[in-house]
């Protein structure tokens, strides 16, 4: 299992957001949705054993399943919608008990401390920043937990929680990525083996 | 210099297309407009050396400028408005005749044979396709141009016209990649000295 942790800082906690205006007006939610696009989507398929969870401002987490997600398109207002559709049933969410919106989608009223406690219970955490050593000299663990921020950077909180959480930290290249950037070249290195063979 | 041709099939050749609508009624314009961020954007940044050609519907081809951008943002939406602008002016793109519709974007009326033609003078062609050999074994040129398909296969006619023209034939992995995700893992390669130091 590959799972990928994005926090969100700026995005919407309410449903009230326009989907004409994702990129604005809902605090640039189209990062997330991009980076649930590079976690799940190969040519005409899914990649099934790809588990995504969405911080949204500390507040919510939104979880894919990618073994059971029936109702994810590529494009980017697809996937807000089926967003703000968990967020329109956020009352239903009540501690930590979820509550599934779409298939394969759930919504939890967590934000990202107990987000990454739960995600990393069997895993290993991985963070994913510029300021790690380069991904070609990682050994990555065999259920990787990779920890992302979104356009803004880590906080100093988060960055103090992931410091304790993290067991190594890992950049994708010599240049500075997006988020959905990095997920794809992170998918691409354990696909193939560490850019090896295949 | 790395330029990526894309092949859109399906999308729209007039600018009558919703923009709500990028992933159904505008045929999928959605995949070129992720080819588009995954070409250019660097967290915070734009790759400046690299040129972008869509083409659409064997018609007009979009040319995207890296030097010369103002006006892009990471977002389908935004992108897909770019395009809509561009055909918008598409009377005054006559012959080989550009027009350039925003700040390093222009319009040409031409299909795939002439785009390829000329965006392959002084550059070596190279077809992103998954029968093609490992990237990992794979010699780039220092001048590629990238050639690949939305999310219909080439046509044979594309195929043959290809053959002819590609130096080489490249996969990016042992999965069948979106085209955008095949970019961002091509730059990737190339940012990184082929998968070695950085």
């Amino acid at each position: 299992m590959r799972q990928f942790l994005v926090i969100g800082h700026d995005v919407p906690t309410e449903p009230s957001f326009s989907l004409d205006d994702i990129a604005g007006g809902a605090g640039r939610l189209d990062v997330l949705c991009r980076c649930v696009n590079a976690a799940f989507f190969l040519s005409h398929d899914i990649r099934e054993n790809v588990r995504v969870h969405l911080v949204l401002a500390d507040e919510y987490t939104v979880r894919f399943e990618g073994a059971s997600l029936r109702r994810l398109n590529p494009d980017e207002r697809s996937t807000a919608a089926l967003i703000r559709e968990a967020l329109e049933q956020r009352e239903e969410a009540i501690g930590h008990q979820p509550v599934e919106t779409s298939p394969g989608v759930s919504l939890y009223r967590i934000g990202f401390e107990a987000t990454l406690s739960a995600a990393s219970r069997g895993s290993t955490v991985v963070q994913l920043h510029e300021d790690g050593e380069p991904l070609v000299d990682a050994e990555l663990p065999d259920e990787p937990l990779f920890v992302l921020s979104d356009h803004h950077d880590f906080t100093d909180a988060e960055r103090e929680r992931l410091d304790d959480a993290a067991d190594r930290r890992v950049r994708v290249g010599p240049k500075r990525l997006h988020a959905d950037h990095t997920i794809t070249v992170t998918h691409n290195y354990l696909d193939t083996g560490g850019f090896t063979t295949y």
